[in-house]
């Protein structure tokens, strides 16, 4: 089934007409992933999707059986029949159903520009719509509020993730020698057993010597998890590709006066962000909240404090403060909290030789009720 | 430590001079990855790299400790200085260190159009080298053949999963109740104990219900994974980002005349297309070999018979048949097998309702030599 709704489907329908495009087009393939493909089609991947001014959905999959039994659109194009070459299959459209002499295609801004010279070169008719942004924001907007179908795989998603904590949990008071690895393999075999597609992403394993980098690579090691100190765990689960993403904060033996200051604010900063949630609050002034408790003490945050979830694990909206330069502010437009958002909350500080400490829950705002629909929780060991 | 040779590197530098490039520009963000990034800076992941036309390169990583660590350039730029915006630390160097009113840049084709239509509005003086397509194939041609580090890369990638086969035989002749996925976690297990980073990619593990399907999904399912008839496993091993790619193909149980015919054609095939191998002969004659001996029988391989393998697992060069239609065939170029090349070599029969058989082994040209370095066979069971 495809996750976008039929109100939502007319949303994108009026934008097409009104920036005179005539046909939208999204592309999904190795090293260029555009989740919209899944979103508006219901077909997971490798494949090109073309929406027409009409509201007509025609789908060029790379394998058309799979297609045919995962996709909702109103028409498959069998590849084998143009030399598994996707320009021809376009290019026939273009002149032989559409009979046009010019056409223009709205393309999302993931494409590659190989993608655009090449259909420029197979196809003289096509002109391409000249703000490729906008459509990467309309879609981004339309995602940004769940559906009832997209709310519930998200809680189910988190559910998932939900159990695992308690995996995690009893490793951690277990643990001896065990490695971060061991600690990694546990939570994909875990995820699974509950029933979870896969994880959402590559689980972030950090021992105290390695939790104060932002981007730790690799994502887990052959060293020890339970040095004494400060450690931490980024996981999720996905289910029928609707993601999870939660963050352990954990504390092996006895913490220096500092260690447990981090503790202490990450909490504070948190909970100041959770407190502030409400339909109607500017998304940055969430983020605002949370920074503001941790300036105070001189510590600062190096990211957006949240993003939203969905079918990725970033997904809109995202948590962000105000751009400071002036590019940025005149691109910046201010979005407020909505009912049927799904976001994570995730401060943390990190400074190296002390560790990192990130304490991250999943939110979903629903009927203006502010639910946490993930457990993390610090774990003192 | 980059993977490119000083006389590869020199090549590209010529490249860039003779198509009058300023600056040559490889992105690798979520989404839209580009090996390329690895291959000359050796920095994995997330940054944009700067090559000059003088040979300088210049790293704008996403995380800079990361990339001080792990990336061999002549200049790192600090991104926390530009409020985290490329295009800001982009237009800082054109207007004040290079001092340009007008400059071109050098695009890989996969950049996302986006970061084209962003730097176009941020940085007026950039203008785009109107190929992107041949800076692709430069970088290809450049990766299609490996160092002496590659090579040993790769070799260990494979021995990786060579050790993985015996494990996998292990699993078969002991096999119940056990699941795909139960033989998927074991892979991936089981290549990190023998040191490789992780799998070069999710593994496919079909049982006979599903070892037809070209792209199976999901690719390892709750199913049992012995049941009568033809399975099969395609995995590898990557090993400090070199990979390696095997297929095994089982059979459990008696197998009907059809199913036998299945697998002694695809046997057939692949020793075709081995016998064929050798300095000088043109790519596309391999596939074609391999190709003729399932025709001859009403069968034909609805892929290409082999492709490289490098930093990707789908690496250069491609070995596939001579493009049919008129438009492919005018950019096409024949091109020969030579030394230090390593690809795979997989015939495959695919039919609904009797399963698929596929063998896959990666080959590695050496001192005119042809050396199959993986050593996946059939398993009967």
């Amino acid at each position: 089934m495809r996750p976008i709704t039929q109100e939502k489907f007319e949303i994108l329908l009026k934008f097409i007409e009104e920036k005179r495009i005539d046909v939208l087009m999204i592309c999904d393939f190795e090293n260029a992933r555009n989740v919209n493909l899944q979103y508006i089609s219901g077909h997971p991947t490798d494949a090109i999707l073309l929406i027409t001014k009409k509201g007509e959905s025609i789908l060029i999959p790379g394998d058309f059986q799979l297609a045919k039994n995962l996709a909702e659109v109103d028409e498959f194009i069998d590849l084998s029949n143009f030399n598994y070459n996707f320009y021809l299959a376009i290019k026939e459209l273009v002149e032989s159903r559409w009979k046009k002499s010019s056409i223009i295609f709205g393309i999302h801004e993931s494409t590659p520009y190989g993608t655009i010279i090449k259909m420029k070169k197979n196809i003289s008719q096509i002109k391409f719509f000249n703000d490729p942004i906008q459509i990467t924001k309309i879609l981004q907007k339309l995602r940004a509020t769940k559906s009832e179908y997209e709310l519930n795989q998200l809680r189910k998603a988190a559910e998932m993730g939900n159990k695992t904590i308690k995996d995690i949990k009893n490793f951690c008071e277990n643990a001896s020698d065990e490695t971060e690895k061991d600690l990694s393999f546990l939570l994909r075999k875990k995820v699974a057993e509950y029933g979870a597609d896969d994880l959402a992403f590559e689980s972030l394993i950090a021992n105290t010597t390695r939790s104060h980098e932002l981007h730790c690579y690799p994502n887990a090691t052959n060293q020890k998890f339970a040095l004494q100190g400060l450690a931490l765990i980024d996981f999720g689960a996905k289910f029928q590709g609707y993601c999870s993403d939660i963050t352990i904060p954990i504390s092996f033996g006895q913490l220096s006066e500092e260690q447990q200051k981090m503790r202490d604010l990450v909490l504070k900063s948190y909970e100041a962000a959770i407190e502030v949630i409400d339909i109607g609050v500017p998304l940055w002034k969430v983020h605002e909240e949370a920074d503001q408790v941790l300036k105070k003490e001189g510590y600062n945050l190096p990211y957006a404090v949240g993003h939203g979830l969905g079918l990725t694990v970033h997904d809109s909206p995202i948590i962000a403060g105000k751009p400071s330069d002036k590019y940025s502010l005149k691109h910046w437009q201010e979005e407020l909290i909505q009912d049927d958002m799904v976001f994570t909350i995730e401060p943390g500080i990190y400074k190296q030789g002390l560790g990192g400490v990130r304490l991250e829950n999943d939110v979903l705002i629903k009927n203006g009720k502010v639910e946490i629909i993930t457990k993390s929780e610090y774990f003192n060991m």
